[in-house]
Formats: structure tokens, sequence, C-alpha cells
């Protein structure tokens, strides 16, 4: 593989993408753009990537194979606009975005058919250039979601530049996507914040935040995670993560029933199943 | 420090108090008692006491300076009630239970004053004696609750135990305690349960702990702690856990009604204080 990458939003996660195909020797260059001119003299000064822009005209007649979009999902349908407008026809476009659903309809729509839905199950609580790894990506599921208008040679493109950087590539329709994610990843997030949103209401006489050795530290990690990424996250999969928090507050509401009314037998198979179908992940 | 301390409960916690005492060179010997005979020949075997039994007959006449409940808080009314019967009058009894306020109060009036609550903010989620760890309490937090009926010089005894252990002891009012721990301790591992049992109602079709890795997995790692050690802490700390559970549904109905009604300012400050006071953790 040699053909030139495009990654559009210099941050954590496709810095981190740019670091582990150079570090698995990909020969192609990698050009970054990005709104902020700091993400790309940071990115250009830290070798991860060999080229950057601040404007789509700089892209205009520059050879790129495949366009990584990075950004903030919301983002992504002006971005495709702004690409169309640049890109060669042939050029491929994938993404990182933790959204797909009606996202990857829109930005066929945008692009034309040569979109090719991407999500990477890895990344942490940081965000920035600066913060970014060559083996984020190793072992990790990567969700591709083609849809009746991907073509197998384009899926297949994608999914060989995540084999490289030690991914393991899973395909799923991008609704359905959506809905799991929507519960094992944007519920946790929105559970996480909201626990750190009701300590702080909870914090007078005494700053609970002294306290975080009892449980709410590691457990609260990811409520750290870049607020603007997770604002757009959880707008653009507003019906599954409402229908997932209204699940969540339906069993939070069991818990909370049975430990008013003292029910000790219900309790203790509540939180013995919960415990039971916890480890089962380990 | 010499006197012989006994260990009840002879699990986790307990264990790991015994060998923490050994590593530091305690002199005194260490008694378990257990009602699990099993738990007292692992214990045994492994070294972590030095003499154990199931029956509280046993102790009679055994020079015990300080006794530690470890079992879970329910059982520790009961416990009192029979060590009265069997112990030396100066014997000393405190405990290693997540909950304070009125079982302190009670715990008090059954052992006649010679009671000092006492809380380590330290544990895994982990259980069984097998787990103990000689360096648990390292550099932890631990609380201790006397009241008007503490003598000075009870209080010193097990603060000077700790303290050899490697604890940071920290007094506070037993009622304040369970408050605060009901907020930063009770409440999250009540949020990591109930996400698991929500996933588990959301997993039909498709097996969402397949996908643990988008930020529910460390997330719910205190969702494997012990059920019947939380089944008592929950129900003993009830009244200040269902305040704080009332407090978290409303910050996470806040957050749901942002999202719902796509408050595009208001989500990103509402995240970016979550995020900015759980950064100032670090």
């Amino acid at each position: 593989m040699s053909e030139n990458l495009l990654v559009v939003g210099v941050g954590f996660m496709g810095g981190s993408l740019a670091l582990s195909l150079k570090k698995r020797g990909y020969r192609g260059k990698i050009y970054g753009l990005d709104v902020n001119p700091e993400a790309i003299s940071t990115a250009l000064d830290l070798g991860v990537i060999d080229h950057g822009t601040i404007r789509y005209e700089d892209i205009k007649g520059t050879p790129i194979g495949v366009v990584f979009l990075a950004s903030p999902v919301r983002t992504f349908r002006s971005i495709a606009r702004d690409l169309e407008r640049v890109l060669e026809r042939d050029t491929l476009v994938s993404d990182l975005g933790s959204v797909k659903g009606k996202l990857v309809s829109d930005l066929e729509e945008i692009l034309g058919g040569r979109f090719v839905g991407g999500h990477p199950i890895a990344g942490t609580e940081k965000s920035g250039v600066e913060h970014s790894v060559p083996d984020l990506f190793e072992n990790k599921k990567v969700i591709l979601t083609p849809t009746d208008r991907t073509r197998e040679e384009d899926l297949k493109r994608i999914r060989d530049i995540w084999e490289l950087v030690g991914g393991k590539v899973e395909v799923m329709d991008p609704y359905l996507h959506d809905w799991v994610f929507g519960a094992v990843s944007h519920l946790p997030h929105a559970v996480a914040f909201a626990l750190i949103d009701s300590l702080v209401e909870m914090s007078g006489e005494v700053d609970l935040f002294k306290y975080p050795g009892g449980g709410f530290r590691d457990f609260t990690r990811i409520a750290a995670s870049d607020p603007v990424m997770w604002r757009d996250i959880f707008l653009e999969n507003k019906e599954n993560l409402l229908k997932a928090i209204d699940t969540y507050t339906a069993s939070l509401n069991k818990l909370r029933s049975l430990v008013e009314r003292g029910r000790e037998e219900e309790l203790t198979l509540y939180l013995k199943e919960a415990k039971d179908r916890r480890l089962r992940l380990e």
C-alpha cells in the first residue's frame, strides 16, 4: 500500500492513525487538514503528518488515495461537501466517527457512493494530536459499515489499512452499529458525565471530590473525554441514546426499589447477576 | 505493638490487613474467625493468619488486644453480641466496614463503648482471602469515626495499627461518613450494577457484551464486586443511598433533556464542567 492519505481533523484519533501507519512502514505520504493551525504545526513538528494545511484549496490536484474524517462527527457533512469540491473522482473517503446510521447515508449522498463508514473501538479520555500513540489500534475491533452502494474493492482498501495497524475488522449494518454503540459506549459515557454532575450537586459542606478512592475515580475516567466530541456523538445518535438512557433508568429504578423495600433476596440476585455477567467479559 | 489481633470474617479485606501487618513486622499473633471453615483453612495454608477457628467459644480466654470486624456489615450486630460473651473486658473492637452512622451507635451499645469505627478506603472488585495482598492500604485514606463515648487512647491504638500498614488516617463523624460515602462510593457502585443490568436487558438479537471496548469495561469493573457485601452496604446505608440515587437521576435527566431538545451550548457546558471537575482529581 503506497497511496497518499489525508486525515481531516488532526487530533488524538487521526494522529494515532497516522503514527500507527508510519510505524508499520506505510509508504504513502500522510497529509493533514485541520481548521486549527496549531494542530497542524504540532503534528508537523512531531512528525505525525508529512504535509499539513488549513485550506481545502491546497488539496486540489494533490494525489490522495483515501481520506479519513477524524473530527467531531457533526462536522462530517460540511467537510464532505468541501472535500467533494477538491478531491479527484477516484479518491475514497472513510472516517473514524463513533456514529454511523443516517450519517453514513448522508455522506454517501454527498460523496456519491465512494464513502465507507468506519469506527475503531479504541481511544482514551485523551484528546489533542500531541497525545497520539502508534499502537492505539493494536488488537482493537474496527467496525466497518458498508451499504448496498459500497463497492467490494473500496471496502477491501479500508480493511487493509486497518489490518495493517493491527485492527480486527468486523462488518456491521450502520443502523445496527448505532444501536449497539448507543448502548455499550454512548450510554456509559452519559452515565459517567451525569455521575460527576451529581457529585458537584451534592458537594456543599463537604468537597466530595476529596474522596475519589471508594470507586468513582476509575469509574469516571471516561468523563474526562472531549466535550465537543461527545456532544456531537450524543446529538447525532440521539434516538438510540435516549432509548438506552430510558432502559438504564428503569434498571436503576428497579435497584432503587429493591433497596427501598429491603428486598434482600431479590437484591442479592440482582447484584449477583450483574457480577456474573460482568465477570464473563474477563 | 505486640498485642494479639482477631480478624472476624477472613476474606479479602481482613486477609489483606493481616498480611499487611505481618509484612511490617507486627509482633502480635493474628487470629482469624470465620463461619466458613474453608476460608480459615485457606488463610492458615497461605500464612495469612496464625490461628483460626469457626467457633466463638475457642476465643474465650485467648489474650486478644483488638478485634477487627471484616465481614459484610449487616453481620456486625450479631457478631458483636457473640463477641461480647467471650471477649475479655479490655479487648477493643474496630471494623473495616463501609457503613458507619447508626451501625456505630448500635455496636457501641452492644459492646459497651469499647468500639471504634473504621473504614479503609481501599479494595478492589476481588473477594476471598486467597486474593489478599500485603500493600492494599499503602497511602490509602482510612476513615475513623470516634464518638463522644470513644476514649482517646482507644482511638490512638486503632490509628497506630492503620498507620503501621501505610494508611492515612482521617477522623470523621459516623453520620457524615455515611452521607459522603453514600455519594462517592455506594452511588457509583449502584450506577455500575444498574448499567450491567440494563445491558443485559438490551442484549437480544445482539450480545452487547461482545463490545466492551467503547467504554463500559473499565467503567463497570466495580460491578464485579461481592454481591453480599454490597447488598449489606446498600441496605445499611439505605437513606443516604436513596437520596444520592435521586440526585443522580436528576442529573441524568438534565443531560437527557439537553440531548432530546438538541441544546448544543448547554450540553457542551454540561460535559465541559464534568470534564474539568474530573480532571482536577488527577
